[in-house]
């Protein structure tokens, strides 16, 4: 990855600079990544983009090209924006933040860390930019692909092929390699995006555009051309022209394939009403001796289309996903923050608990240094459990953060804890998580929700509460401010 | 910029190779980038990204890992998806593209090309997805920006100041860079992205953030901390407990600041009902002595809740407008296409038009080799013509593209070419346009707009027509296909 260490708001370092000036840069701080409300309507999200978190946080460094920038800034009165020793001092900066995270693919709640990041005050403020913009932006699409994918099921409930083919409209070449990557973990089966495929070893798939069939005098001109090319895997356009015309060219053009020895794999349709042309495309294709060819349907699909079509009877094989999943069309910003939750004095202080206060309950941040525990019993998801790590888990019941209710833990549930260390001092610590492992632990996931949790519109929410004796702190630092 | 050859759809490499294949590779074509609704609502669009585009192609060949990553790619048959030879043939791949676009900061309208790419199909088709990427997101935003920094004036019609903070919400990296380049273009003043100021030179602001309020045990030792590190900076965050409060205690430390021969640059209002708060903050600064002291708005901002603000009699003097302009919240995608429009059979031949039909009328593309006139009478636009270069523009009336309602132009209106050639032979050519000078040119293009086409939300239209004689060729290929 590219050095990043400058892709962050003015007022990190601003801040920084301050925090150095009234001598408290080295003030030991937790800071937390968080949503609020999960995206797009529905009731989770599947946590992504922490590889990127990690590699960014390690190689955290000032370069002297990026000191020489930060020493030209000039303040409103004309003099330096920041003093000459400031900007010494950060050239011998070395990340040395403990972050504790929940790994790639893990289902989260609201309010639920995603990240705690621990370490000098300077430091755990100076990446909350970053750390937002990577974490939030691919925990956001990651999502979307997990909703995607769970309603592009059989009957049966088996997962059909979800292919991620949203490259071109995404914002930027990262934009669309990490919404690759993401849309791989939340349960896509492949992208076109060679270079995500090179990058991360993710398959790629694709055969043909429109500007294929037009470059050809004829329709069919350019199907025998594309499947001279590529004999063992023709999947046809069929929608340049008239859709169902196309199917019955590509037909044509199969039974030649055939003759020669090979099988039309398929057809895709990209535009019209896309229920009914599947349907129509699968009887041409049956009646003309082809059951076994594909439908693949790529037009401004999601998971409310993709629902909508299968409930009109649709008969498609594979989905191409693209737009719609790699910019999160209808909710494009997972508007995670980054709030603090603890500071301590001096090395060998105690902790004291910082909150955000607010006068909307869902804005209240929750203080201290924050571990989360999710109980299950069997396949029943029971409560996610936010704590301090200090305090530790007390017996009393969790409340809510938002609505003040409150929950016992069943004593035989199942605890897990999600957040694992993964940085120590700055470097790696802990097993990584391959991409498949990621990807594998999202799909399980998602499969073992109760399904009021998976609606694609849902006001259920999974219980997640604060222990008891956090959540009295928490009131009362909250008085304290009224 | 990173090497981006591979950042494309892997049917742009399959359709290189069936052009290969069928030897074709070579026949010259040409495409065009263009969009088909005006984003957000309104009438207009600012183009952005030709800089990044121009790189990317002049930059385009396949480095030897890239060529054996393509080696490796197996298709469904087992088989290796490309034959050796092909790939050998695109080791020695350099741009040979020829293109004519718009400058950046161009007001462009639906189906106009933003950019024409020429050249052997090979090329112009493989380079689709990635200039559809760069080109399709920048004019998004710079869209967005300019429609924000168009509502945000005085009564007297002047423009405020707009800051672009949306890094953090931005969609990875490169999102976030391009969004700050974009936005700057559209009519921003300055960002808070750090890295997008040292590569583009644009002006960088920002001063503190709740955390820095709550690393301080009062809000008070906050802001005097702040004062101390930046006494000729000062922008007090105002709401991290009470916003009306904050303002208080901003004009105490104002007060000392001022004793000590500084002044108070102004507080931010982040959260809460911002007209009425922002109405309360002004009168308490101004009663407390700092009429001159600005009231900066940041939370959630965008062109709708600008005006509306305005409409409430808000007295901001500053916007800091964040993820719904650089996400371009309310529509994430331009939905920019590429579209082949003519082909020619041997370099000496002439050449054959295409289009891609549709049964709606917006969705058929206009054939040709295109160029694009504006005409206009002093401060009128009068209309832009889309016509072929080959044919020139003829005597006869306009035809709108999907409306079919015609216009003439009369004889003393001025054209302008809105396309100019950028690169010849894949190198580029003519003048370069500095980042000032597209934003300059973005604020003048939207200044001189009518009103009507200047709406946050509009069904007005300017008048894009296709030339007479190109139009009737569209008709007869489209009834061709029929």
């Amino acid at each position: 990855m590219a050095d990043l260490t400058l892709l962050t708001d003015l007022y990190q370092l601003t801040m920084a600079c301050g925090y150095w000036k009234a001598g408290i840069s080295d003030r030991r701080a937790v800071f937390h990544l968080f949503f609020r409300r999960p995206p797009f309507g529905g009731a989770y999200a599947v946590a992504a983009g922490l590889e990127d978190a990690l590699a960014y946080l390690e190689g955290l460094s000032f370069e002297p090209d990026e000191l020489d920038y930060l020493a030209s800034l000039v303040g409103a009165d004309g003099n330096p924006r920041f003093p000459k020793t400031f900007i010494e001092s950060l050239a011998s900066l070395r990340c040395e933040l403990d972050v504790e995270a929940m790994p790639e693919g893990t289902v989260a709640f609201p309010h639920e860390p995603l990240m705690r990041i621990e370490g000098p005050l300077i430091q755990a403020q100076l990446v909350e930019t970053t750390l937002i913009n990577l974490v939030g932006f691919q925990t956001l699409i990651a999502t979307k692909a997990a909703r995607v994918c769970d309603v592009a099921r059989s009957p049966a409930g088996e997962r059909e092929t979800v292919l991620e083919f949203g490259l071109r409209r995404t914002h930027g070449p990262d934009g669309g390699l990490s919404a690759s990557r993401a849309a791989f973990i939340g349960g896509c089966h492949a992208t076109s995006n060679v270079l995500a495929g090179k990058r991360f070893g993710i398959p790629v798939r694709g055969t043909h555009a429109h500007s294929w069939v037009m470059a050809f005098d004829t329709e069919r001109e350019a199907f025998e051309a594309y499947a001279d090319a590529f004999p063992g895997g023709s999947v046809f356009l069929v929608d340049t022209y008239d859709t169902l015309e196309g199917v019955k060219v590509a037909c044509e053009v199969g039974a030649e394939l055939r003759a020669k020895g090979h099988e039309l794999v398929g057809v895709r349709l990209d535009s019209g009403d896309m229920a009914k042309l599947s349907i129509g495309a699968r009887d041409i294709l049956d009646a003309a001796g082809f059951p076994e060819a594909k439908i693949v349907a790529s037009s401004n699909l999601d998971e409310v289309s993709i629902a909508a079509m299968k409930k009109d009877g649709a008969k498609v094989d594979v989905w191409g996903v693209g737009t719609r999943m790699t910019t999160a069309y209808d909710q494009p910003s997972l508007n995670a923050v980054y709030k603090l939750g603890a500071v301590r004095e001096t090395t060998d202080g105690g902790w004291e608990y910082r909150m955000k206060v607010s006068s909307t309950p869902a804005k209240r941040s929750i203080p201290g240094r924050l571990k989360v525990r999710r109980f299950t019993q069997g396949d029943e998801w029971i409560a996610d459990a936010i704590y301090d790590e200090g305090l530790g888990l007390s017996e009393g019941a969790l409340v809510g953060p938002e609505t003040g209710t409150t929950r016992s833990i069943p004593p035989d549930a199942k605890g897990e804890e999600l957040l694992v260390p993964v940085l120590r001092d700055g470097a790696r610590v802990g097993e990584r998580v391959s991409l498949v492992a990621a990807r594998e632990r999202a799909m399980a996931s998602v499969d073992s929700l109760p399904s009021e949790l998976r609606a694609i519109e849902t006001q259920t929410r999974h219980f997640v509460g604060v222990d008891a004796e956090l959540s009295a702190i928490r009131e009362r630092i909250t008085e304290e401010h009224r």
